[in-house]
């Protein structure tokens, strides 16, 4: 029995957290969350705690309480900004314990040790503490909590507790806490309990099964009301009690949805099991997320160690089972963003799943194929054709974003992105494409992705109007470079755009050429006549790009060459991110960049940098980057990695690493998984030079010198393949499938099951 | 019916809001808030709301939801700081409408009119709204909410809705919301529920019982839960229906306490009434309080309104009838600083109290003694003797200051208060004695207050230590001035010290006088011998004070006169504090003043002012004074209606009235209502010149010269005495009360009942 509540004994697969401070804890709550893409908990002690705060001028601000998510789980509190937001569901793992009637309180004597342990291989929270209590008694627990990735509606829980005293007067508590914050119960039984949303038309059902055994028997509890069990016994020192609780979780998305049902049966399901093997059915379910996803790195135990955590959060983040929902900016693992989905998802993520776990990339672009209605509606409010995304999207496609939000001096700050920043109608696009060149999923693309694609590039060619200089425009946009609102021309929006475009027309001629009678369909149904298509090849050959054909190098937006220059590194040891030291407005007047914009151009369309264009033009934006986003780091390193400036990509990998490793107040709110997607990406696509969107599958690696290995795998076309990547070459291994061509640094190889080839430098 | 629901048509008796800002609907609800001293409530929208939140960068703030707080109803939460905290009970006042299948949500449709109005004169919180849903319909909401001040365990909510429209579906939820955050149910049964604390041993039980009315007939509810009412019916175009909840909270604070049997009887006792009739005792026992606590301006409607909206205040934070509880910062109107008790009750609440409302200062004042244990353990735990009393203070009488709270970025931030602001040991016995002076309460004296006198004379005889240069030095302290820190020889802290010794002094004189067994006793008790009161009155006569005999000029510290001169009126424009805009060191080096200090010792010891000192150490330091706490403008008025300085007098009165009334988001955590005290004594004291201290009542007024009116009533030892002030001189009046003899300007006048005096001028 110990032996499941104790980590993985190899340290590259733990992350341990000694201790407890209020001013570390909700970061420490974020980086050990765990989840399975349905359900999200952040790692809240559910031992002996209240409910947790900071404090500050005499202010309390609840800025810790154990929280469980559930997917798509958005409210529309009656409030400003009304928009929807995630909303926690019942902490359905509060313990609590009183020995000879003092409960036990971690201010209270003194904690000998405390351990929570994040074990990434086997997917769970570890927790590992003793305690002497003010009457001398020595408490021992160990915990272990996950949410099942074999069974996504299921959790567990298990408590191993110990004194080292005979005949204290123990009593166990087990209840649900917090049950139904900000929501109206609709059913409270004794295993069960449900709750309907305030002002969306979900529901969600919570079920529950616990058990305690001491002395090796099982013990009956009382139960004094739903979902609370109470167990009472005499310690035998050193005899250890071992609670075990099961929970299932039922989300229901229409008023004539009933998720107890669902939520019942789950919990039978897992009771029946028991929870042995519902834990022995969730590692092995881990282990085989890690046998295909796990990056191994040589001669970078950081960065080693920082790809698993990334991994681990990517794989905790996503479900393949649910089309509704998308991953939003923080995961399942906090409260900030309300929950919403970013370009983040299509442009740091989705390259992730597409290559490593193709069924939960198809889940996540079928979210945006049944949110199109949302995306076209908000085309036609603000006088476009076709589908504009929302900047932040929820559960029903609808733009999200709020117009204003209270900044931190209490006034309001009017939000901008919302209204302006379109590119993400060319990065849902994009990830649409590279993942069906990657997968081969023919079916993906026939039912969804071309109309995707269609009704993108239709609202880029309504959106980039002809002007009097025969040129198309795209104005009053917000590129990625937030600093800069409402400007013309953004270099990566408009390439963005015309790519997108001309793989709307791409898919015209394929669909034509392949399935022509899903072309007529898909062409009748969106009216899509040859006068349009003509107008899209006008839009090609026509949008204004930023490209001074002469240097190679792109201006990021109409005039940003003009505007003062900064010396950015002055401001880099501050605290503070740069508009907030410099002020909004002359921010808006500088060179200064937020994230990668050019430089995610390059990253991401390394085609429209031809010859030393996407060196120019990396060395010009590089050091106007204040990296004022957590997404930007790990772009620079992408491209600085496929520039062959590796240490300049290892300085910025390391610094993307970092993120939500260390201890960083902004991951209070959440990890920032963008960043995490992207270190994986600045590793992967940018020393291991994978590339999944040609004919052929390529790789091109560019090792750092003081890298042994780096090995990882592919799914490429239903076929999966292993790279090792040493100083000496690139060994490639089939793992299944049918024969394939692949390319090697430019060279052609064959692959067939169960050979392995070596191309050595 | 409806007349309950209409506010006083006064509206110098009201105060009325209209709408719903995230941005300001946190002081809205401290503003409005209701209560009686045992119960306070935040003025939260109960129909029609989620939980409220506001947002910045991307983070959920949970800005404001409801609350309902219970006097002494402290938890210490297990977390850091570990200090005991007062713990919201459940929101009671809950309510959801469904019409045909829709929940009424305000951010839908279009609110038509929406007013909260804080009814002062009965005491009730109203509102009064309409709304037109998506639908068509036109939904009219009134309510009244109350905290009962005839029976303080009691609290009413009446709700009054009516469509415009036939045959709609209605649906109204009643329930208790956020029921037990952070407190660990105990009961829960179909009309009332226990909680009990986290960490401490208290526990809380509510109890409820609800009624609806439509077309005149009482309909019965469903009963789905513990706590929750739910009645439907199909609407009759403008037929009213009427919803009326009782509740009854009562608090336990030994384990061996059952809060249950006395809310269910409180419960029971107002059903039995009628909420017709709960209602109209509250109003009753307000319109008496107001009888008494009036203070009428005429000339000045902006005072006039915020003396009523201060004595409302006051009103509602007291309970004469707890002697375990007394007032926090915020009285029961928000979170900030805890719940805990600072000097403000003694120095800025009690003259109130003690001249209107004697009972409740006697509660307050007992609040010290029951606390003294605690005041002991301080004093001893510091190397000291006698009680030094805790800077913040809950329920025990421990210190319960923070050691350090998080700053505003996330960096914990020292609180040396809790260990060094020494002088609320003086403040306590300050009001112990004139509490004992004006009220003539032997009773209190003897059971009480000369114990309170003697060990904090005692403490400070141990405090003041004599060193080399023959004086004694008070070291190591932070007066009430908080921008300099360990100053020595703080001229507030020592004056005070001393007097407080003289008092000790005093007393012990008068036990022996007048009660010697109580004075053997009390002596024997505290083994307080000839030799110790010997070191006291070596002590009274060598306390080092700062006073520069030559220029009448006190040091505000040791060394402060040398400090840099900072000129604080460039500072005055800034939203933020000097301290925070300058830095914390250079405002220690700066002749800076956070609040009144010497100031506050003119107010408090104006004998220790001869000649024309005061006006001289107002001249000096009021310039000086950067106004960075909210008790510091109503001090300098006060001082400055003493000293004539008039327009100065009412230009800081403004400043205090403005506090609460105005939208500041430092009203948020709840009113300051030491602020309110202030106000109060800077009328009465300031301008009114009332002096209840001395042998004889005193009245001195100096009416500025646009005011027409100034009239107030006071008790004094068993008398209640009536003043009409006005430009031509003083009535008094004998309101009840043996014949008396008081000074008015200097003029000894006497009174008996019924028959009026005038002094003219």
């Amino acid at each position: 029995m110990p032996e499941v509540l104790r980590p993985t004994p190899d340290s590259g697969w733990t992350l341990a957290h000694d201790g407890y401070s209020v001013t570390t804890e909700s970061a420490v709550e974020s980086r050990f969350a765990f989840g399975n893409g349905f359900l999200g908990m952040r790692a809240a002690r559910s031992v002996s705690r209240g409910p947790t705060w900071a404090s500050w001028l005499g202010y309390i601000r609840w800025a810790s309480w154990p929280r469980c998510y559930v997917a798509g789980l958005f409210d529309m509190p009656n409030t400003e900004p009304a928009v929807p937001a995630l909303v926690p569901v019942a902490d359905w793992s509060r313990v609590r314990i009183v020995l000879d009637g003092a409960t036990l309180a971690a201010r209270e004597g003194a904690m000998l040790h405390g351990t929570r342990t994040l074990d990434l291989r086997r997917g769970v929270l570890l927790a590992d503490w003793a305690h002497r209590t003010p009457a001398g008694v020595t408490f021992r627990g160990r915990e272990l909590r996950l949410l099942s990735l074999a069974d996504r509606a299921v959790g567990l829980q298990i408590l191993r507790i110990a004194l080292d005293r005979d005949e204290v007067e123990v009593k166990l508590e087990a209840s649900f806490g917090l049950a139904g914050l900000g929501m109206e119960p609709m059913r409270l039984e004794r295993d069960l309990a449900a709750w309907r949303t305030e002002g969306t038309a979900k529901a969600v059902a919570m079920a529950g099964a616990a058990r305690l055994a001491h002395g090796g028997a099982a013990s009956e509890p009382e139960r004094p009301f739903p979902l609370r069990w109470v167990w009472r016994w005499r310690s035998v020192a050193g005899q250890a009690a071992v609670f075990a609780r099961l929970v299932a979780v039922a989300r229901a998305d229409r008023p004539d949805e009933d998720p107890a049902p669902p939520a019942a049966a789950a919990l039978a399901r897992s009771t029946a099991l028991g929870w042995r093997a519902v834990l022995a059915a969730h590692e092995a379910a881990w282990g085989e997320r890690w046998t295909m996803s796990d990056v191994l790195i040589e001669g970078d135990d950081a960065l080693q160690r920082a790809l698993r955590f990334a991994v681990y959060h990517l794989t905790s983040a996503a479900n393949p089972e649910d089309e509704r929902v998308s991953i939003g900016a923080r995961g399942l693992t906090g409260d900030a963003y309300f929950g919403h989905v970013f370009w983040d998802t299509e442009i740091y993520l989705l390259p992730f799943y597409t290559a490593i776990w193709p069924e939960a990339a198809r889940a996540l672009l079928m979210y945006r194929f049944h949110t199109l209605p949302g995306a076209r509606e908000k085309a036609v409010r603000l006088g476009y054709r076709g589908a504009l995304y929302p900047w932040e999207s929820a559960d029903t496609g609808a733009e999200t974003t709020p117009d204003s939000v209270l900044g931190p001096n209490g006034t309001p700050v009017e939000i901008l992105t919302g209204k302006m920043e379109h590119h993400i109608s060319a990065d849902v696009a994009y990830a649409v494409w590279h993942y069906w060149r990657a997968t081969g999923d023919d079916d993906f693309l026939l039912q969804a992705g071309a109309e995707i694609l269609l009704e993108t590039a239709r609202f880029w060619v309504s959106r980039a109007v002809p002007e009097a200089d025969g040129r198309r425009h795209i104005r009053h946009v917000i590129g990625p470079d937030e600093y800069h609102e409402d400007v013309d021309d953004n270099a990566f929006t408009n390439v963005m755009a015309r790519w997108t475009i001309a793989r709307g027309l791409e898919v015209v001629a394929l669909l034509q050429a392949r399935w022509p009678e899903r072309a007529a369909a898909l062409r009748a149904a969106l009216a899509l006549g040859d006068d349009e298509l003509a107008q899209w090849r006008d839009a090609t050959a026509r949008i204004v790009d930023g490209l001074d054909p002469e240097t190679g190098l792109y201006e990021q937006f109409a005039g940003f060459h003009g505007l003062d220059l900064l010396d950015v590194a002055d401001y880099a040891d501050h605290a503070l991110p740069i508009d907030v030291i410099i002020g909004r407005e002359r921010t808006q007047g500088s060179q200064v960049v937020k994230q990668a914009d050019v430089v995610a151009l390059i990253a991401l369309l390394p085609q429209e940098f031809p010859g030393a264009s996407a060196e120019t033009n990396f060395r010009h934006y590089e050091p106007r980057c204040a990296h004022g986003s957590s997404l930007s780091a790990s772009m620079h390193a992408l491209v600085a990695a496929r520039l062959g400036q590796t240490e300049t990509a290892l300085r910025y990998m390391h610094e993307t690493a970092s993120l939500d490793l260390d201890p960083d107040p902004n991951s209070a709110g959440g990890v920032r998984i963008a960043g995490l997607g992207g270190l994986w990406q600045a590793v992967v696509r940018g020393f291991g030079g994978l590339t999944l969107s040609g004919e052929r599958l390529e790789i091109d690696p560019r090792l750092p010198p003081q890298w042994r290995l780096l090995s990882f795998r592919t799914r490429w076309r239903d076929r999966m393949v292993a790279f090792r990547i040493t100083q000496d070459g690139v060994d490639a291994r089939l793992l299944a499938g049918e024969r394939m061509e692949i390319g090697i640094a430019g060279t052609s190889v064959a692959l067939e099951v169960g050979m392995a080839q070596r191309v050595s430098h």
